[in-house]
């Protein structure tokens, strides 16, 4: 906290003239018991400043996830849409429970160079509890901490949340709804703290100066590798990719509910980048977090003026689904570095994110990938961009910076990769050919989306079953 | 900024004697000043912290309210959605004007034991508007109060706004719209009054030791109360109970729509519990406030979680509906004792709550009572439970708990179901059946929700409708 | 208020010894060093209180853009319903990024009378940046300046945002989209910088006492006289008026998603007002944001019950657009004086605006003027109104507000209309018609809003098209 700092450091002005030291000494008491007063009201109030920019800003990435949830539930066939809105709001009640169960203490409880303390639960300190019960004696020690221990806590967990949502997403329209949860429990208690002992942690890839501001890497690239290896190993949609190798195309359901998904990650950005300063009790703090806000700002915008730009020449027409993708990879692109001072650069981190972006799409599908979002481009391509472009002008260093994306990268795939495989030898990752065809919504959860609302059947995917050519 | 330039004027009192006694007075004066000038300014950034907390979290409670729209808006049949929005901004509304007028100064102003003062309108304190008149010297009286007179009432106001809010749901697709609007001004300007002077406005229940932090009981099961006798005065939609005794499943038209409104409702919790700490000036403040944000989305989590495991067994299906009504519920549990210091227990509370609120369902549709959105167990059943569950760890006495509880509820229910019944005779309660089998949206409002989308006609109802065997 | 009792509780050791007049200078110079230091920590807490407010409340009317996207996507056909997603998406990319090349600078620098500084860019100040790179000897610097330079340019920008939101909807279904992102560069980099520069800048309208708290014309007006040259230049949209006099109805298609649209834009005017007092570091500031917030809810909340009150006698029916248009009018209105201490007059003030768009909508189709979302009677109608309204108890002088709405309306409708007129030339402003008779989804963006749901077609519109009665 700058201000007990400053206040401890005043400087003296010299006293040369004869005064016996037990007048010194009252004197000095005199002026130190005020100033003591004082400077402990300016701590308290930094405390205070701290702790709620934690929780404001922490509720702003909570509300987040109803922006994936909105992108998804929109982004899927209508069959689907009931279900993608369970997994999320599923994801986010499981994850804010794993992470206070196992996955906090993982991440920052003494953690050495790889990991945390295995242990259960968190709370508050015991200097906390005992102010609350009274003791006003504890109010130094308290406020020491610089915050409250829950508001950090809270901030936190709506980062693996964040984390999770992005799976989802990419994995939408055919992965079973409880091996999800399963994965999405094992995710956020272990594989996202293991990540984030080593980076925000103080871990092996901090000590080695690895840079990612609110988590470029370690939340979107992280949430884009487990969605890749999930997509790798359940494989495309029905029908998604023709045996002709032609591309099936399959609309958003429902593009203004995806567009309200998207301006709901924007605001919520704010949260996420603004709130990764991690402090807001002093001058210096609060330039910091109004620099970050201008640049998440800036970039999301050019990713969109970007995409929206270069999709009639890539995709061969204006493609809105690829601009609204552009602003979260632009989001996503000064994510690792969002408080440079330069705000141009923010414009042009963000402006490259929205064309690797909408170039991803074309690339994934390219491998036969089947992202039913566009996550991964948007996460995982532009979370990579962003984490190397920290080397230009936010102070990062090359090699450590691919270090870090390249150990957190093969970590979370990996694990990611066997995870899924265990939990299909368990569990089964894919529903079956009929539900598919059906929709999970019918068939896992007994109800449509739009119940009331006549819908198209899609005769193509309904041949392509009767046939089975994909198979 | 104010307080830079009082501190630099500070004025000092001229020193040209020989120290005596008088000098030291003196110098106790010049050293006082500026610690009263600093004094003050530590009490004026309280000041802020507190009046800036009611307005923000306020904002997110009124956020609610759009919650409640798009919940309610996707829970009903297509042809009631237009009605059911306007409902719901015709009610937030009324709460607003109707509080403003009366309800405010019946809450909180002079409560004796039962019920402030009738008088209208409410404002500023005189201290504080001639402070904003450039009468500095107003500044110690107005800091006084620890808040602004407005920050306060805008809080409360958008607490009588959700209580209004629980009975639009209930009561879906069979009231008229002018005729809730008349119930929501009664309610709001004073039923929900007089149920807040005997708690939060100092009468005698909370003279006995009634706790409900963030309104429980005071709030959720008063809204609750009244949606349940108006659930019993108006009777069930037609052809919800068939005469077989069979059910009629009536599912959520627009499910996206109804997890959005889910989502804004838990984010607006944060301020709704947050803000009950009604204030963030010192660090024990911002401590429980930090720790009632972690049980709020714990509580919630929980009551997902156990809604999502139980409603497969209960329901016979994995339920979304019940899961989102889950994450309600446990919202609602947690409630009157959001600030308890050992989270688990907020777990179990909000787990408890997801599992009241699943049986309760099925408890409602027992007794024939037609509850459109579940309004009745996620905040009524959940709410009774939630302020008895402070006896558990956050200090309530058993006794005292349950006298509120049957207090408020006698008081509601019965004030509730003799205001329906008085206007049901004044104005008519129920559309008539032509109404009800059109919708409400073509019938009063002469629009439909979705005029372009094809719908598919609901032939049971209209059967019914034909062969009236409901009546 | 703990800082307070705790500063009066100070206790003092006694002084006993003979002191010399040098020896109380050295006590005073010892005693003001640390005032000085409490003065600047203070003065921080300010500075923090000031840049904060800027960024909250700016992202709560970043907000805004997302309501006016669904107020809009939700009230045109389905079939223009994604480019007016992406229209909104891409305005607000627009006027970020031409307001921080171009606009801000001529809004804000050096402001003589008419116009800023032409210049490009911009960016914290150096005293800031030192601060940043850690000399801490700028932090008084730093602090002086009241509030970090880019949280000022952050809330001035998402201001520029809702000027340009305004106008994409009543020029809805009809406008190209690269026409009308050209006119959001030009707007949002020229014309209301321009404005602005006259008014907030401390122009001549500025110099001359032109009131205008947050913008009811400077805003609000001056995107609806840039809405309505352009519905004048362009027509109105196919068959909306008939040949024989009549006018075609045109309901929105997605009515809860209006209804969301206008509860996000309720809250962030909060945003939008609130913000605008822009301090937050004074006892008195927060009594008037609390004002205005309360004044900003009550006069909205007067709108819609003027309106529900009023559309049945005006426009023969319970109008729910003219409703919820009611509550944006009633914003509109008291956002010209949104800090006058007597509630009842932002009642007053918010019910006469509802009264005004509601006939305001009326009045425009007898002028032939085909506002899709009705923005006009919203924007620039109650925008005026609520100009002229500061004189009532907001101390507005009448012929200034009248020469403020005039000068601008003037500059902003001619400025648009030459605009729009040059654009056609260039660009074309108007899509064929056949684009309009399939919908610019189909034919400029290659999608669907809703591809899966079956529509109705419009016969009469595609025989219109045929016999070609509207040309």
């Amino acid at each position: 906290m700058k201000t007990v700092s400053d206040s401890q450091n005043v400087r003296f002005f010299s006293l040369h003239h004869q005064l016996s030291i037990k007048l010194m000494i009252t004197a000095l008491v005199v002026f130190l018991a005020p100033t003591h007063v004082h400077a402990a009201a300016e701590a308290e109030a930094g405390y205070i400043f701290n702790s709620f920019s934690f929780l404001l800003w922490g509720a702003l990435v909570m509300w987040m996830c109803a922006g994936f949830t909105m992108l998804e539930a929109g982004s899927v066939r209508t069959k689907n849409a009931s279900v993608i809105c369970l997994k999320n709001i599923g994801l986010y009640s499981i994850a804010g429970l794993a992470y206070f169960t196992f996955g906090y203490n993982l991440m920052y409880i003494d953690v050495g160079d790889m990991i945390g303390t295995f242990k259960f639960f968190y709370s508050s300190t015991d200097a906390e509890l005992a102010l609350l019960a009274g003791d006003s004696g504890q109010l130094e020690a308290v406020v020491e901490d610089g915050y409250t221990t829950m508001s950090d806590w809270f901030f936190q967990m709506v980062f693996v949340a964040t984390t999770a949502s992005i799976i989802s997403g990419t994995l939408a329209e055919r992965v079973k709804l409880w091996t999800f949860f399963a994965f999405t429990f094992v995710l956020t208690a272990f594989l996202y703290p293991t990540v984030g002992a080593w980076t925000w942690g103080g871990g092996w890839l901090d000590q080695l100066g690895f840079q990612d501001f609110a988590g470029s890497t370690i939340v979107h690239s992280t949430g884009g590798w487990a969605a890749l290896a999930g997509a790798m190993v359940v494989g495309a949609r029905w029908g998604k990719f023709r045996k002709d190798g032609t591309v099936k195309n399959t609309p958003p359901s429902n593009v203004p509910a995806v567009t309200l998904g998207v301006f709901i990650l924007w605001l919520g950005w704010f949260g996420f980048n603004g709130g990764s300063q991690l402090a807001m009790s002093s001058a210096a703090d609060v330039v910091a977090m109004s620099i970050v806000l201008v640049n998440t700002n800036l970039a999301a915008a050019a990713g969109v003026i970007v995409a929206v730009s270069v999709s009639r020449q890539i995709l061969g027409r204006v493609d809105l689904l690829a601009v609204l993708n552009g602003a979260i990879a632009g989001l996503v692109s000064i994510t690792a570095g969002p408080d440079i001072t330069n705000h141009v650069w923010a414009i042009v981190i963000g402006g490259v994110g929205g064309l690797i972006s909408t170039v991803g799409i074309m690339l994934l599908e390219r491998f036969k990938i089947d992202d039913v979002v566009g996550a991964i481009p948007a996460h995982l391509f532009a979370g990579v961009w962003g984490t190397i472009a920290v080397c230009i002008v936010a102070g990062g260093t090359l090699w450590v910076q691919l270090v870090g994306i390249l150990a957190i990268g093969a970590f979370t795939f990996i694990g990611s990769w066997i995870l899924w495989k265990v939990l299909d030898k368990i569990m089964g990752f894919r529903v079956s050919e009929t539900v598919e065809l059906l929709g999970q919504d019918v068939a896992e959860l007994g109800i449509e989306a739009y119940p009331e609302f006549m819908l198209m059947p899609d005769h193509e995917e309904y041949e392509e079953f009767l046939s089975d050519d994909t198979k």
